[in-house]
């Protein structure tokens, strides 16, 4: 049976000030650095190993994959990282605060872009102090200006079809890093979510949640490790 | 021009206690963590920068590297992790401080194992304590029961040809992470040292090792990091 785990990283700078991160590359706090690692020791004590680990390009996602992996005496486990597990990009909404965005913008409208599935934020400013277009590590691609959900699934599910789900197929056992709405999308597609409850769904940083799949990778049981 | 830099993973516990280590995999001490975290620093500070790393399967060089490429914000660049950069496994030897071997082998033995260029240690015993033939990240291989130098060179080398030399003639620039023995390797080969001279060639932890490479992969020049 197919075995695949997903790690929300743990507590970054910006979860702590409530400011929209997105693909700023922001580093975790000390929690989040202990959540990574209680995070490992858990798995490993619950008998949890793998074969393969997957990542974004991001900071936060890589250290939380590290930190764990070292937890478990499996730093030496191959890592795939890779821009389509990115965080959903959140436009001009990047780096503003709850108060801030709520004085630009308005409590409503804050909602909207919030809960909404295919409403994205405003574009991202060409001159934004968080504008990553010239990053290097985004050299082979275009950086989006902004994505809604729907915008994040739609690179974050190519990507699982092509490099992960094959390798879950083959028997490998799988260990997700990722972000709040990157993982938002696979789940939504395991889970078989619809548009308008995915959403609401908060995945909490640094727990663990195990799918157990069936040949044709749906989900038959999905859990956060520490309830077992 | 191909660029190459090497290092030798932070001070681990048995460096400062002096055992031999090979295989085992004993972590980075405070002070090797630190040593790495300043490898990072100075590459930055230097301007130097990559595209592709590699390292062993053992934790205290993938540390190393991991925080190396923390300090220099490029944790995001792909990593690849192989055996054959591991160390030299040192057989029987494994585990034994300095004063220990000695009583057991004699200062005359002992001198002949650290300088020869293709005596191997005697092997290590099946039952040992140290014994890693059944670790799961060897599974794939034929874990050595002992290796000389000679031996060591004749795994890295191919895994360099096969690798990362086609990465550096496409003009990436290659950091790879790694041990003394494992490292001795590449720079007897890069540097064409003979192999009575390479034995003694002692390689310090955490210090960056560039290499300016001509078409041939042929060192142009080779110098320590802090000298520049």
């Amino acid at each position: 049976m197919p075995q695949l785990v997903l790690i929300r990283h743990g507590q970054s700078a910006w979860n702590l000030e409530n400011r929209f991160t997105g693909w700023w590359d922001v580093d975790l706090t000390m929690q989040g650095v202990e959540e990574a690692r209680e995070a490992g020791r858990l798995m490993k004590e619950k008998g949890l190993d793998f074969d393969l680990t997957f990542t974004s390009l991001q900071t936060r996602a890589i250290k939380t994959l590290n930190l764990a992996l070292e937890a478990m005496g499996r730093l030496w486990l191959p890592t795939e990282k890779d821009w389509r597990l990115n965080e959903r990009h959140y436009g001009g909404l990047t780096g503003l605060d709850k108060a801030e965005t709520a004085a630009r913008h308005g409590d409503e409208q804050v909602k909207v872009w919030r809960r909404s599935f295919d409403v994205p934020p405003p574009p991202m400013d060409a001159g934004s102090d968080f504008d990553l277009s010239k990053d290097r590590r985004y050299a082979d691609i275009q950086v989006p200006a902004t994505e809604s959900l729907k915008d994040t699934i739609a690179r974050v599910l190519p990507y699982f079809n092509e490099r992960i789900a094959p390798e879950l197929n083959a028997g490998q056992r799988v260990l997700i890093s990722a972000h709040g709405n990157s993982l938002r999308a696979l789940v939504k597609h395991l889970s078989n979510i619809p548009d308008d409850e995915i959403t609401g769904l908060e995945i909490p940083t640094g727990k663990p949640i195990v799918y157990e799949l069936d040949d044709q990778l749906n989900a038959v049981e999905r859990y956060y490790l520490h309830e077992r």
